[in-house]
């Protein structure tokens, strides 16, 4: 599979491109108002109505029904909570019908299964598909720090690659496989929750020790700056199968999660993350991989 | 609470200075090996022979018993797996009278009550005691990278911070509380330990959707980059008690993690982690702080 990443172009959206975005929560009006800054003729619709306010002051033309925004253009973006959203505005006759021969780019995080879905049905109704997904914050929209992926037909995806540039930073495209980038989504948030979920659970710890989240923020930035070269190499060694626990045995990691579970649990703060990663961490050692690496997790969890 | 850190000091170790490392597992050796190479006189000891003949290759004096170690140092670093190990090798007639007088260093990670507990162990027996925490891995001591956590009397650290500087890198005193090296150790334990969790699991998931660890590595990279902007911006709402959640509100995050548990699931790989997390934010969203940030968790898990 082929994987090719591109910087957003120095060149304004091409001459008379029109988006329509559908859905105008915090990541829809940033995704709209980067069409709009870039010079994209850009339509908005949102089902509580009053969102697109500022956009249409902007300049954005706002639809007063989904079939309405989705005749205005020819690229349609979709940016709601989940595919049960999305499917509830897509999915009737009229609808459908309007975006015959159009591209629908769903940008709404959901799971790899229903982008496939969601690809047969545009499929049978002549819809031209698209999927994609968006891994930094609603800031970095139109700016050099986002980061999206696609999935989909490689030819569609360079048709209207001139005007997802609008959106600002890197966009790849990870293959035809059209649930790869909802796959690499799930992968991603799951790296990004469950972080936050133990910060947000040091934080608890830290202050029953008398420890300000300031005081301890500059450490916890350290932490952060040291897992890019610890995801690196073990991502090698998942890729090899061999698993270098020489300088830290998940033995040592166990112990450690064992002081924190203590630690959390004296203070009377629940340590049920920590106790569930304790748990796959013991079971890599019940295995007899005792002297492997961490990340031998990986291996055992996928384990069929 | 004052803070106070130090780079690396540029000169070698202060002449005739000496130090005794007790526990040769890989963090042990690393110690001992920059103590050397900064030209400090080394005395080394581990419960299994054979581990120091590098180290006396090196120069170090290999001890045979704990209390000859101890004897030929007056600054003794313990570096053993937990505090149970360090008790056993300590908290004994000969030994204990053998510390009289002299300065031990626990840098053995476990938790802030055993560091009070030997703090007073310490204290009834004539034995001038500091804490530490080791906080990056093997291979940043003796380097600019490694970072070091200490806690005890200031004059005391003070004293042996001439000889603590051939660890290298930025040592940081944290105060007389002589647990808050164990308390800090712990927070960002609790944070690289849960992260490393996700970040297996992420691999186990990418792998059963046809995603290689190589091919996942560089976005997730990009997670761990835009961490500490976040951890720094959520700090300060945590310090303030206030939880903005307008750009991503809590109950975008369990619509995310629950997309997250259902794909890991649907390919039969255990998401006991992520199930955990989750329930902390659905618990956060049933106290009535949906629109609240995600680690408005850290104030609901620290109620008492």
């Amino acid at each position: 599979m082929s994987v090719q990443s591109s910087h957003q172009s120095e060149h304004p959206a091409p001459a008379r491109s029109s988006v329509t975005v559908l859905g105008l929560g915090p990541m829809g009006r940033a995704l709209a108002g980067a069409f709009l800054a870039a010079g994209v003729r850009t339509t908005v619709w949102n089902r509580t109505p009053g969102r697109d306010r500022e956009l249409v002051a902007q300049g954005a033309a706002g639809a007063s029904t989904v079939q309405e925004a989705v005749t205005a253009s020819e690229l349609v973006v979709v940016c709601v909570v989940n595919y049960d959203a999305s499917d509830s505005l897509l999915r009737n006759d009229e609808v459908t019908t309007a975006l015959k021969g159009r591209t629908l780019l769903n940008l709404t995080a959901d799971t790899p299964d229903r982008s496939r879905d969601s690809a047969q049905w545009a499929a049978e109704h002549g819809i031209r598909y698209l999927d994609g997904a968006i891994m930094t914050p609603t800031t970095t929209i139109g700016t050099p720090h986002a980061v999206l992926l696609h999935a989909g037909p490689a030819d569609l995806y360079a048709e209207h690659k001139p005007v997802l540039d609008a959106l600002g930073g890197t966009h790849t495209h990870l293959g035809e496989d059209i649930g790869r980038a909802a796959a690499y989504d799930i992968a991603l948030l799951d790296i990004f929750w469950t972080a936050m979920a133990g910060y947000a659970h040091a934080l608890a710890v830290a202050k029953a020790e008398g420890i300000g989240a300031g005081e301890l923020v500059p450490f916890a930035k350290g932490i952060a700056d040291i897992l890019p070269p610890i995801f690196e190499g073990t991502a090698a060694e998942v890729d090899r199968g061999t698993y270098s626990g020489e300088d830290n045995p998940i033995t040592s990691a166990a112990s450690s999660m064992a002081h924190i579970i203590h630690a959390s649990e004296s203070h009377g703060i629940d340590a049920g993350v920590m106790r569930a990663a304790e748990g796959l961490a013991r079971r890599v050692i019940g295995l007899g991989h005792g002297k492997d690496g961490f990340v031998r997790i990986a291996e055992v969890l996928g384990r069929r």
